[in-house]
C-alpha cells in the first residue's frame, strides 16, 4: 500500500496552521496568519477554490497538514463535524493541536464534537464580497470573535486558540454555545426574518399603487435593508438554529401583541415607557465592534448639496481623523438627514471645531 | 369697539400666503414661498418662535392674513381643526382661498373639516433638526407631498394647492385620508414600534452580559436605528392613527407567527419563498423619493481604511457626479461593508470607470 503524498514540509521554525474551506473567511484567516509569520496549508471541496486561495497568497500549500498546531474548519456548518472529527482523530495530530470552526450557529456543532481539543468559534466579521477574492488579512482586526468552549474543552486548548485569535487582532468573547445561539437569534436571525415580513406586508399594502412605496421613509429603508440579502442562506440558518429562532420569534410576537393592546387601549404611559426604554438602549448600542469608550459620535445635519459629504469626509481626512463608521441617519420622513460620523473620542473636538469654522453645525457625544 | 390692527399690507402684486405654526415645516414653507416671490404672513402659538421665523427670513410679517390665497396650518395635529376652521370661516376670506395642513395623520382631520376649500396634506420631508432653525427653502424639492382630497373638496381648490406645491418642487400624490393613514402605519409607524420592541428584547437578552450587544451586527443596527428617536412623539401618533396601527400590528403579528410555524416545522420551501419575495421587493424599493429610473446604485466594497470614503466621495465630486444618497451597507456580520452610492443613472458609468482606474472594484445597477 502506498502512503498518500506527504504535504510539502513547513519552512522550519514557522508555526503551522491549516484551513479547511477557503472561502471568504478561510481565505482571510490564511492571509492573516501568513502576514503574521505562519505557514498555512489549506484545501477546499472545490479544488479550484483552493488553487485560487494559494494564488492570492492565502495559502503556502494546497493540501492537508495533520501536524498543524491550529486547524480552522471554515466550511459551511453542515460539513463542520465530519471535517473537524477527521482532523482531531488523525494519528499524526500533535497532542496539543487545536481545532476550531467558524460556523454561525454553535449548538449543533458543539453537541456532536465533545473533544478536549475542539473549541467552537464564530468570527463576527464578514463582507458582502462572498468568496476568497474578498479575503483580507485584516478582516478580524477589531472584530469580535466568539469562542464557545464546553465542559469537554481542555482549558489549555482554549488558551492557545485564544492567543492565536488575539494575534490576528480579534477581540475574543467566550460564550456557551447556547448563549451564542440565543443571542444571534435575537440580534441577527430574527431581525432579518422580521425585516422580510415587514417588507412583504408593506409591498402588499402598496400593491394597488406601487408608487406609494415612495412614501416609505428613511426609517423603513433602514429597517428592511437586510431583507435585500441572499434569500437562499435562510432555510439552512433557520434549520440549524430553529430552537433559538422560534423562542425569539415567540418573544417578538408577544412584545408586538402587547404593543398592539397598548395602542388599542390608548395606553399613552405604556407606549411612552416602551419607546423611552428602547431609545435609551439603542443610543447605548456601540456603533462598532470596538470599545465604545474610545469613540465618539458627531452628527452633522446635511442638506442635499453636491460635494458636501466629500467636503466633510475630506476635512476629517486632512485633520488625520479616522472615520470608524459613517452613516446617514435619515429623518423620520423624507430623504434629508444627518451625517453620523463615528471617530476617535480624542479627535472629535478637533473635527467639531473645524466643521464650525466652515459653517457646519454639529453635535458630538461620546458613545457610552 | 375697536377693530384689531390690520396686518401689514402685502406688497402689491405679490401672491399672498399665510402660515400658522412656524416650526421646521412651517418655517420651511415660508422660506420656500418667499424664495419664489410670495408674500408670507405667519404666526405661532409661541410668539418668540414667530419672531424667530421672521428673523431668519421665513416670514414677511408676523400676524394673520385672512386674505391669503393659501394658508398652511403647520401646527401639531391636535390644533389643526380649530386653526383651519377659523381661517376657512373668516368673513374676509377670498372665495377661492385654499387651506391645508401638514399633519402626519389625515383621517381624524378630514372627518372634522369637510369644507370645499380645505385639502389635507402631508409633506414627506423633515429633518432631525426640530424647530425653525432647521428650516430650509429647498426642503420640499423632490419630496413627495401627499394631498388627501375628499368628496367635500372643491376640485378647483385642489388644483390651486397642487400648483403651489409643484412650484415648491414637491411631487404631489393624491390619496384618500384612509389610504394615507394605512400606508404610513405600515411603512412608518409600525416599523418604528417593531424596532423599539426588537431593541428592548435584545437588550433584555444581553442583560447579563452588556458587552454582548457588541455582537449586534450591522443589520441589527440598521433595523433599530429609528428606535433612538424621540420617544415623546409616539403616544400622540399612536392615539391619532390607532385604527390603522392596530390593523398593521395585527398583520405583522400574523406574519411573524406564520414565520415561527415555518421555522418550527422545518418548512424550507416556505421560508425561502418568504425571504425571496422580500428580497425582490426590497431591491425594487426606490432609494430616494425621486423617480427611480433616473438613478443608479454603485456598490463599492470598502475595507476599513482612513480616508477612503473621502477619496471616493471627492472623486464623485470632482467628476461632477451628485451623490443622491450614501450609506454603508454593513455585512450580515461585523463592521466591514460596502459603500452604496446612489447617483444619476447618466453618471454611474463615469464614476465606475474612474473608481476602477484607482483600483476600486464597484458594481453598478439601475434602481428599477
Amino acid at each position: 500500500m502506498t502512503s498518500p503524498p506527504e504535504p510539502a514540509p513547513a519552512r522550519p521554525g514557522l508555526p503551522r496552521a491549516a484551513v479547511v474551506g477557503t472561502g471568504l473567511i478561510g481565505g482571510s484567516i490564511g492571509l492573516a496568519l501568513r502576514a503574521r509569520g505562519w505557514h498555512v496549508t489549506g484545501r477546499d471541496a472545490d479544488p479550484a477554490r483552493a488553487d485560487r486561495a494559494k494564488a492570492i497568497g492565502a495559502l503556502d500549500v494546497v493540501g492537508s497538514d495533520p501536524r498543524a498546531e491550529v486547524t480552522f474548519v471554515a466550511t459551511p456548518v453542515g460539513a463542520v463535524v465530519t471535517e473537524a472529527a477527521a482532523v482531531l482523530e488523525h494519528p499524526d495530530a500533535p497532542p496539543d493541536a487545536v481545532v476550531t470552526d467558524v460556523a454561525g450557529v454553535k449548538g449543533p456543532v458543539a453537541g456532536r464534537l465533545a473533544h478536549p481539543r475542539f473549541v467552537g468559534g464564530h468570527p463576527m466579521a464578514g463582507s458582502e464580497q462572498v468568496g476568497v477574492d474578498g479575503a483580507d488579512a485584516d478582516l478580524f482586526v477589531g472584530a469580535t470573535w466568539v469562542l464557545t468552549p464546553t465542559a469537554a474543552t481542555d482549558p489549555g486548548a482554549y488558551a492557545r486558540l485564544r492567543a492565536v485569535l488575539s494575534e490576528l487582532g480579534a477581540d475574543v468573547v467566550a460564550l456557551s454555545p447556547e448563549q451564542h445561539d440565543t443571542l444571534v437569534a435575537m440580534v441577527s436571525h430574527v431581525p432579518h426574518l422580521a425585516a422580510a415580513t415587514l417588507m412583504n406586508l408593506a409591498d402588499r399594502a402598496a400593491e394597488e399603487h406601487a408608487a406609494l412605496l415612495r412614501l416609505a421613509a428613511g426609517g423603513f429603508r433602514d429597517m428592511t435593508r437586510v431583507a435585500a440579502g441572499q434569500p437562499e442562506i435562510w432555510p439552512d440558518v433557520c434549520a440549524q438554529n430553529a430552537g433559538a429562532i422560534v423562542a425569539a420569534l415567540d418573544d417578538l410576537v408577544d412584545g408586538l401583541s402587547q404593543m398592539r393592546d397598548r395602542v388599542a387601549a390608548g395606553d399613552r404611559t405604556g407606549i411612552l415607557e416602551v419607546l423611552a426604554r428602547a431609545a435609551s438602549a439603542r443610543r447605548s448600542l456601540p456603533a462598532a465592534a470596538v470599545r465604545p469608550e474610545r469613540l465618539a459620535e458627531l452628527r452633522v445635519p446635511i442638506p442635499d448639496r453636491p460635494g458636501l459629504i466629500a467636503e466633510i469626509t475630506t476635512l476629517a481626512s486632512d485633520l488625520g481623523v479616522n472615520i470608524d463608521d459613517i452613516e446617514i441617519a435619515h429623518s423620520a420622513e423624507g430623504e434629508r438627514g444627518v451625517l453620523v460620523l463615528v471617530v476617535d473620542a480624542d479627535a472629535v473636538e478637533r473635527l467639531h471645531d473645524a466643521l464650525a469654522d466652515r459653517g457646519h453645525r454639529s453635535a458630538a457625544r461620546p458613545l457610552a
